[in-house]
């Protein structure tokens, strides 16, 4: 048998050490053949592929990324899109798929298995937001990231009297700002979820001035004040015509300023979050999810995707994990407002 | 109400963690006073005391260690140990405790719970093998810290022929081989639940050697050849007067270059394994643990200890607990071996 | 004798450990007694103090900030400002004072100093733009927290066809923005002391695109392009009333997105780069400034201030080192370009 | 012109930086081709190369080790070493070779010079104990590495009583011990430089535990007791049939238990130290070693290499740097020493 394998959507550390999984269980144990396709749904939409076997494989479980390339292509917005996929298949004597990626590469799959593609899924996103998986890959390293550099600007915080705002990812869900606000001793956290008050935000900044120690704020770049989303437009239109929508951390910043009267800097750790090599959390996921995600086809499971529940790797309907985020629970941000102020 | 809090066993990331979480919580929320006990059952044993309010607690997140000291005191083996804990603990009108420990630690615990002592406790070891919980804090620390050191070795294996040996820590159960083996790309993991076969191991060294490529052996510091572990005795006696064993990862390197004649170097991460400040993970697991602690004193839940089940905390009995160790799975130990040799 | 220890201007790894060196030395060594003066020269303007002792600079070493608190307050700004801080030196028996700090606090060291102050300076500043010392602490650490941010940007520019640009401190001179560069391998570095041609900045990512890799540029927060710092201006005023100049980083995405068509993101290090731990070469550096800053008082050359001369520590008058900012030489700048594009 | 570039010795986080350096300013700057030799001297002699050209070099910045393999093969200890050197040079083309080592390959190196080939040097050793240069590349990583296990063990210390004992590498000069142990805050430091007396050890030690602090002690690899050397003899053979050394390190451990009453605990990082990715200072100094290196190739500057002074790369006679190792002068020592106890 002939097995393709694509990556999906925004880089993510692990992604290489899906594959490398896939790959090294795969050969000796059922004596597939491996075939890497580039750059997402457009590798088997326009039939872009790459050799994938064992040296292929070597020394790619730190490396962050993906070898196989990424992109947002989504066949069912193309012109006989399905028809391509199946005829390339077809023609590269590909008789089964793994489709890694997050909520948009993994719906694409689950369409496509309805339309009769022999496709086994892979769950990612370092956002967390994915239902069906109590976890994904790549999650781990976002927040460790995010931690780190929370933790550095505690020191300035202990020796200057600013306020220190931390926009992380996370443009539905506030996954990665709660475990990193959580873990990294925020004041505040603020995720889309749950729309914040300017004010209540600047009475916990003013409560930990009065510690004599400076307050640090994490934020979703998806969260939004109770106003709406209207406060943050910029006016401005970017390199490609859309209008800006001003960063929220940096809105935060001037208006916690002029609230407060006191400083305010923001860090926008951006790409940083999604870069480097895996976290041994996100390795032992990702290597364990190839494993298991190959068994799948071996097994015939088309339409399932690998999950983890607890500390067990099992496998769940890919349209059931990809029917409707994975959001914070209330009683869950309730937790974490016990260190807020 | 007046809590007391005491810390036994090694000291694991994550413990400071825990109790800046009870106070945080239990002050404002429930209205309760706290007592430190310090170096473990020994606190209570002797008045050993110090006071912890919110602001003692101030700056402990990330501290590795514990503010309460440590000790292996056992009160069931001490004259009327339990007579005197609990004439103690009247005397300081303390109504409650909440022991954060090991195996050791928490067996005291349920066996004071039946003897009438109102406790709670939560669940700590960086060896990950106590039972009713998915994962235990300290362990994601320890892991990462061993997959580090593993991914500087692979430096040295691509540029020169020798074997390298990692012994980490784990005498009865395999947790942190097996995760940062997987994790760090080991040629071979060997743990305490499978006698090894050093022919075997031999094998796989051999079989990586001519990948021209240097072999990684990720060891736990009680896995046990098959012969037995008198080979492992050295003879010396040690400054206590017992009969040393000598490390297995030294053992090891020894018996493989005699057997390759190819050099072996052994390194001994020791201590360093529990060190330091905890991972993003272990602080958002030992932060819930101490929240759903005093949660669980306020419900009178008597006999409890804090638990990890998937995403959630909950509460499972503590002689569940600590009736049986949580060893590594066959099943799991397969999945490693994928990458062996 | 009693000496007066303060610190000035902004944070900086490295800070603590300098205070604890001078006290571990001179209350052995020379029995002197300490005397922390607060936020910098606020301290000694308004007799705030906090007591200084063995006990009191433990645990510091490894700690970034400073337990002494910083302000940019100029005694010389203020009325009678050098008087008042004669007078409290004066009262508070303070024979002598350590000032640590960057161009302004030492500036107002070496004032001091001429109006007879008795007072010696150890330099300070994450910008290494100090003259008199190849180096100044906490450089090294701001350098390698760079570095770490731009090796994980370069995992998403193997994945994605996009420009990466990293903003890193650095206002009036390119040191960190020049060394995190060549150390992280970008492909383009832009600093203060070479206005940029935009035209010339694209033609490098250009040719970078065309190696099927996202080019990488790292630009000082005080970089300038050609035609003027006028087309940083954002209009908009900030909290305080000021015209707000728009990041060049910021400004750099959104010219390269416009000339090359292709997605460009920007990373603002911001305050992350000066906090935490100091590396390993920052502690030693610092201790050692620390040891031969009351070496320095012991003999009593005031006026002077320690520097570092390839291994070794020396003291070097303080107007000299306050004169002139020490500037990226244009020679070491194109040993740098040799890796642009 | 064809330039030739071998590494060897032990492997060292730098040296495939100063490979890159050499290749990207080498080719376009001055049109040379470059062949890499493998496995240091034996490349040479035996012919055995790889190419070199700029897509070779891509990507090899952060990473640690040598793309060229590396040995301790010296053409002056084989018959007609030097001649076949010559030979192979004149078959393959070779106008000049770029040698990058320590001690024993910068000696054949200046050897080989006097006999008339034409070669550059370039120092490396983790060490730092080699003469004519400030710092070598290499160095500075092992001592963070030090530094961060080192910082993880206070943390045990803080908990338990125990003196903690590290080792690190360090045969014939402890700048690694000092810099990692005055980085570190270690309360002895013990280095080959000075024999020490394991009475006064046992004083430092007993005097931080009156401090309820446990003690940590650095110790070189290549320390010895005042009693000499035989008292480390285990009297084992290795699988080579030398007696065995014991470590340091262990035999520190076993005599401070003996004499304190009190468990001690060794860690011994071995070669963790000289892997993984360069810090960005050993980058910097790799990349500017390789740049000027590359320069005097062009310059013809024959039995030179490159060094570091202060912060500029100069050149000086490869028979100078390897006369005699740079030892730790005993006033540095003295410096560190203010902190032991």
């Amino acid at each position: 048998m002939r097995v393709g394998i694509l990556t999906g959507g925004g880089d993510c550390p692990g992604l290489n050490a899906v594959i490398r999984a896939i790959v090294r269980r795969g050969v000796p144990e059922y004596g597939y053949e491996f075939l890497g396709f580039r750059d997402g749904w457009r590798g088997p939409l326009e039939a872009i592929t790459r050799p994938l076997d064992i040296p292929a494989v070597r020394g790619l479980l730190p490396r962050g990324g993906t070898i196989l390339g990424s992109s947002r292509t989504n066949p069912f917005a193309i012109e006989n899109g399905v028809g391509r996929i199946k005829k390339n298949l077809q023609d590269l004597g590909v008789n089964a798929l793994v489709a890694i990626g997050g909520e948009d590469t993994l719906g694409v799959a689950s369409e496509l298995h309805d339309a009769g593609v022999r496709v086994v899924g892979v769950p990612k996103t370092i956002d967390n937001d994915l239902s069906g998986t109590d976890y994904t890959f790549g999650f781990d390293t976002a927040v460790n990231i995010a931690v780190e550099a929370i933790d550095r600007l505690h020191t300035t915080a202990e020796s200057h009297h600013r306020t220190l705002i931390v926009e992380v990812m996370g443009r539905h869900a506030g996954w990665i700002a709660l475990h990193a606000g959580m873990a990294g001793g925020a004041n505040a956290i603020l995720i889309p979820e749950v729309r914040f008050d300017i004010d209540q935000v600047c009475e916990w900044v003013q409560s930990r001035f009065r510690l004599e120690y400076a307050p640090i704020v994490v934020v979703s770049e998806g969260a939004m004040p109770k106003d709406g989303e209207e406060v943050l437009l910029t006016g401005e239109k970017d390199a490609f015509g859309h209008v800006r929508l001003g960063g929220v951390g940096e809105w935060l910043g001037r208006e916690i300023e002029a609230r407060t009267g006191k400083e305010a800097r923001t860090t926008v750790l951006g790409h940083v979050q999604r870069g480097g090599t895996p976290t041994a959390r996100d390795r032992w996921l990702a290597t364990r999810f190839g494993l298991h995600a190959i068994d799948a086809v071996a097994a015939g499971q088309w339409g399932q995707m690998t999950a983890l529940r607890g500390a067990d790797i099992v496998t769940v309907p890919l349209h059931e994990a990809t029917q409707q985020l994975k959001l914070v629970d209330p009683a869950l941000y309730a937790e974490a407002a016990v260190f807020f102020g």
